[in-house]
């Protein structure tokens, strides 16, 4: 079988008045988006026309719930317990539903944002918690999760299809987590560098760690970030090469 | 074909810590629940919660989406264009079919809440967006709204199931619209005379005017206040006319 | 006496994540910053930036108080009370000197933003509850409001200082009201037309109305908007023709 | 001299519709009003309100800054940064002393709420920003924190007034630490029990810990919980009681 992988973009977060991130241009290069429901960004309005955009591109649609924290982005951590972040998924992944179902269309997948996809990495009752969350709404909808982690597993019990999402632009530990940001070395700003760790984790399930290790790893969805400069010129790099190198990209769970 | 009515009441307006409204008391005696949706009272919790009340109860579900105003809970009339409104609906309605969907369950009807229902009960472009924003999400879902008004002939129109809500508790002018609540003799509080209003409705399709004028109104479905003193009195005293009347007491679309 | 007139701008209108404007860049051109409180924009983070780049510049500090509509950014009408809109001002004026007083600095003057705005422009017992409410929390405050309306005469009345302000990118009524945006005409996007109409304002107190009458106006403040394409270009060319003809640009209530 | 306690309590936590705590009753037992400034609970129309109720009985005014966290009522820890946190407490501070300001009066202490106390207690980074805000402000205001803990220490070095908060209602640790509340023991509800632990602490500056071992604490003022059951029973009790031991009730800083 040939190989794939899809590459999935956060998307959706402008707010009211406010505009971020550069959703158009992203969407010619991913097969994936993660669209946020209002809880760090995205609003009603923002979502019918992410969703719009999505569907024009043939982009599959995904939820990106959030902690409930708009002036914060969703990126503080909150101690917010199992009952409440599942509460929170379902809600928000509900409404996306609803949006994409007043365009004809459904969901294919749902990826933790921010801090709650950092917290459910580590913790499994929190993790679990989402899954269930994510199963009791629909079972079909794909669970996307930092590779190797707690909610991959807690996925895998519970029963949802999993996606293990790895990183271009991030470095490895040993243990196949990822380098934290406030450390040296954390973020890959080569895009050669990105472009061979990503070919190396679709063609040999391996990344090389900070300290020269080798690690298994598990790559069926790329994080493209949208967001950030030079972010258009990493998705046309990653694209270019993967075509190169005879790796289709397509969102996980087509053939 | 025997005569029935549908009893309706808002809740689930609870919000976080803060509590609103009788639940438990009033499912008693209601068929559908109007169920708040977070844009003016409810959270995530609190419709999870309000959800599988009413489904231990058999009371049918409904969204009870706002005007996104918390702090005015959803009664100040805001100057929404009717795409702000159809974006708004579709959000609330899809969040909470994604509660009821967790819980294997699926709306039945949806009912606007406070200055959103006023509005569109006059506005005949904002009923048309809330009206195709419903049909979108699911055409089959039953649309609450003032007997008589725009937003039951925008319903008609978009092809949507509808419910003609009557009150039993205020009164009516010669054009068959509510009195004002600012006006005197807006409110019906003696019981007695809220009951016999309903049955007239209900068996003659009439109701008398604060002008002594019999005006032709259709009672699909009744509106049951929850939150205010005496409300379960009326609820209990109305229950029991109807049954002594012999009316069946069940929700839109039942056989 | 010589001329002079005040430019002021809205600004911190970034929440969050987002950002909005180019308030260092208008910063080097205006007098007076009009500085949002977190009703439409504006965050406590946000504020303590604005107020401390406003005291870098000289520029005099106010307070920029919304209806609470973050999501619509404060553009759309709500109907609320005398009471709720007095409670609003209230609270975010404090909130504004509270970081003024932080930083060691006090405020100069209230505008009211967006929707507010101008409908305290119309409505005499709204714009009164506001101008009472500024002059409860510090009766030194001066009160900016649209030139010739509602607003200013309230403030008179209620004692408060006040600013009245002009538009130069506006077309004006025969009533001295400005053109509304919905109409052709209404914005004036030429320079040189826009500095001319400001420079009549100063010097002869008048303006044309777009049936060619002129009208009889106050210009104490100018409105220089930072959000739009070209406004740099605009504040630029505002000054300059002031100095040239001699103009002092500098706040209200200064020698 | 003669020894004296104040007696604060929390309150005007309200928010829009929704009701809570009883602040008229409560507000005839203590000396010491903390009212929410709209981040967990208040909103500007019950802060006025709230105010007004405690100006009426001579109860001084404290600001109670939380987490901004509505939904969660600022029970939930946010990991913020100590920049964050200093500009929460500036905006919730400010806010309410325009309060006051519209009403004549200034404020008194400031005691922070939920989450954002219990954290201020331990982490002395956070504790510091939090007292450097409240200095900025208003040098003059007293600083309400857990007895013996890092937020107390921290005002002291900021250069604070501080009043050490205690419980007769909660039992403590041999380090001087409130027992957790899931700890068994954690809550003292014999009323007897709370006025004997209160009465001591004033009297010689001691506590009786779970452990039996006699701890050392410094009682400057009380905390009265008004939304509790029974809650304005105790307040009775203890006041009788400490009237009866000739122990004055009355706010920190008056003679």
């Amino acid at each position: 079988m040939a190989l794939s992988i899809d590459l999935n973009c956060d998307m959706g977060e402008s707010y009211g008045a406010w505009r971020m991130g550069n959703d158009e241009g992203v969407l010619q290069y991913v097969s994936s988006a993660n669209i946020a429901c209002g809880f760090h960004g995205g609003d009603p309005g923002t979502m019918r026309r992410t969703v719009a955009a999505a569907l024009a591109r043939g982009v599959a649609l995904g939820a990106h719930p959030s902690l409930p924290d708009l002036a914060g982005f969703g990126r503080r951590v909150m101690q917010v317990s199992p009952q409440e972040a599942y509460d929170i998924v379902v809600y928000q992944l509900g409404a996306l539903a609803g949006v994409a179902a007043s365009q004809g269309a459904r969901l294919h997948h749902v990826k933790a944002h921010g801090a709650l996809y950092n917290m459910a990495a580590k913790d499994r009752k929190l993790s679990e918690a989402i899954c269930r969350a994510i199963r009791d709404v629909d079972a079909s909808l794909v669970m996307y999760g930092l590779a190797g982690s707690e909610h991959v597993r807690a996925a895998a019990e519970v029963g949802l299809p999993v996606a293990q999402e790895v990183f271009g632009d991030r470095s490895y530990q040993d243990d196949g987590s990822l380098t934290p940001r406030s450390h040296p070395g954390a973020m890959i700003e080569d895009v050669d560098t990105a472009v061979a760790q990503v070919l190396r984790m679709v063609t040999e399930g391996k990344v090389r760690s900070v300290n020269g290790k080798d690690v298994p790893v598990q790559a069926d969805t790329l994080c493209i970030h949208g967001d950030q400069p030079g972010a258009l010129d990493f998705a046309n790099g990653i694209r270019a090469a993967l075509e190169k190198a005879g790796i289709a990209v397509r969102t996980t769970g087509q053939a």
